[in-house]
């Protein structure tokens, strides 16, 4: 019986990949991966350099900027395509940008194709610890707990949530920057937040959240912010 | 000038080490490791099958059950003896369980030797992540936050945060699990708990947390909970 694997590839640099991943990237027939509306796939740029040459590529469609909903028949498509190469017989890759479990769109046909296929999942290493890698930054020490939020959350929601946090990862900053500046201030965080986008591609830029415009930053950005005073040692 | 490198060597299987740490464990002349009091190293066991013959190994014990303060001068002895080889101009890489900077011993590392010698941090596998593919279960979606929480914390801290939860990784259990069976049981969590150790090792096991008994967990253990009824779909 064929198997599905969910590959994460890491966050951008093609060298975060795991030696796991890569084996299975490297013999697995069929390759999937999420692409914008306009077909671009970060998954598959990231993973480029170790995809052996014709290998079947089957990119499916995903609008990351909208609500799921809008989302559901894309990925009843792109699960019904995997499971015709599963039916024949051919295992298939679903490459995922950063860990395929934490926010991932592989979650959404892991949940369409589980029941009638085996599945591999193979961790991979989320944004926020190529971001705290980058930025030179420990995420959390000790007895602290550290938040995931994702920057999508209605601002109210977005500033009771970092208000509560010890540490926090924000994630898909993009067009919400403003909302999260507003809510980083309310809860008496934005002096202490680094800010981070495109980690690991050439374009890779940080800088003190407070110095940053509010022009809309890439959906692959993430904001870090611990709220005590003194440095971990 | 010579490099200290935090290597994130993951959560157990040693191909779930990235390239990149990999390509730099290959040629470090110096390999660093923290060790429990009696010897033992999970971080050199991990990275065992790629570290080359011949290297100068440089292990530090730490007592990871015990409070950060009683191994500050631990420390303080790691990071001289780590530095006596920066200073002679060998490259040093610090073997690092999971992710460097997300409770790992290095961060104590870093900031003892970070203002003197050029670091870079290889971030790795959390075990998180690595527990959610093994347990074939999502660890957030959409616009949930999840939080990171120690089971080290006082009881009632800790089902405040539980209660405060959407979804949630803890971590540390060890000899915490009686006290978190029941600070999940108040935050009205228990069912939905499943208990994971041992991740990637021949002895990993995992259940659902309330049909594990209240013996000592080991201390690399791991209880993801999910407050949401419905399933990621």
């Amino acid at each position: 019986m064929a198997t599905l694997y969910g590959l994460g590839v890491g966050p951008g640099d093609p060298d975060l990949i795991t030696l796991k991943a890569l084996k299975i990237l490297q013999t697995a027939p069929v390759i999937a991966y999420p692409a914008t509306m306009s077909g671009d796939s970060m998954a598959r740029a990231i993973a480029a350099p170790h995809i052996p040459a014709g290998r079947t590529e089957l990119p499916f469609a995903i609008d990351i900027r909208t609500v799921h909903d809008a989302n559901e028949e894309r990925y009843d498509t792109a699960a019904a395509g995997i499971a015709a190469h599963l039916q024949a017989g051919r295992d298939v890759a679903v490459l995922c940008e950063g860990d395929p479990f934490l926010y991932g769109s592989f979650m959404y046909l892991f949940a369409r194709l589980a029941e009638d296929w085996p599945v591999v999942v193979v961790p991979g290493i989320s944004s926020l610890n190529a971001a705290a890698a980058a930025l030179a930054r420990p995420l959390v020490a000790g007895n602290e707990t550290l938040t995931l939020i994702p920057a999508t959350l209605p601002e109210e929601q977005l500033a009771a949530r970092l208000k509560a946090c010890e540490a926090a990862a924000v994630l898909k900053v993009g067009r919400h920057l403003p909302k999260l500046k507003r809510a980083l201030a309310a809860a008496g965080l934005l002096e202490r937040a680094d800010y981070i986008e495109r980690i690991g591609f050439a374009e890779q830029r940080q800088l003190k959240l407070r110095d940053l415009g509010d022009d809309a930053a890439p959906y692959f950005s993430i904001v870090l912010v611990r709220r005590a005073a003194e440095s971990i040692r």
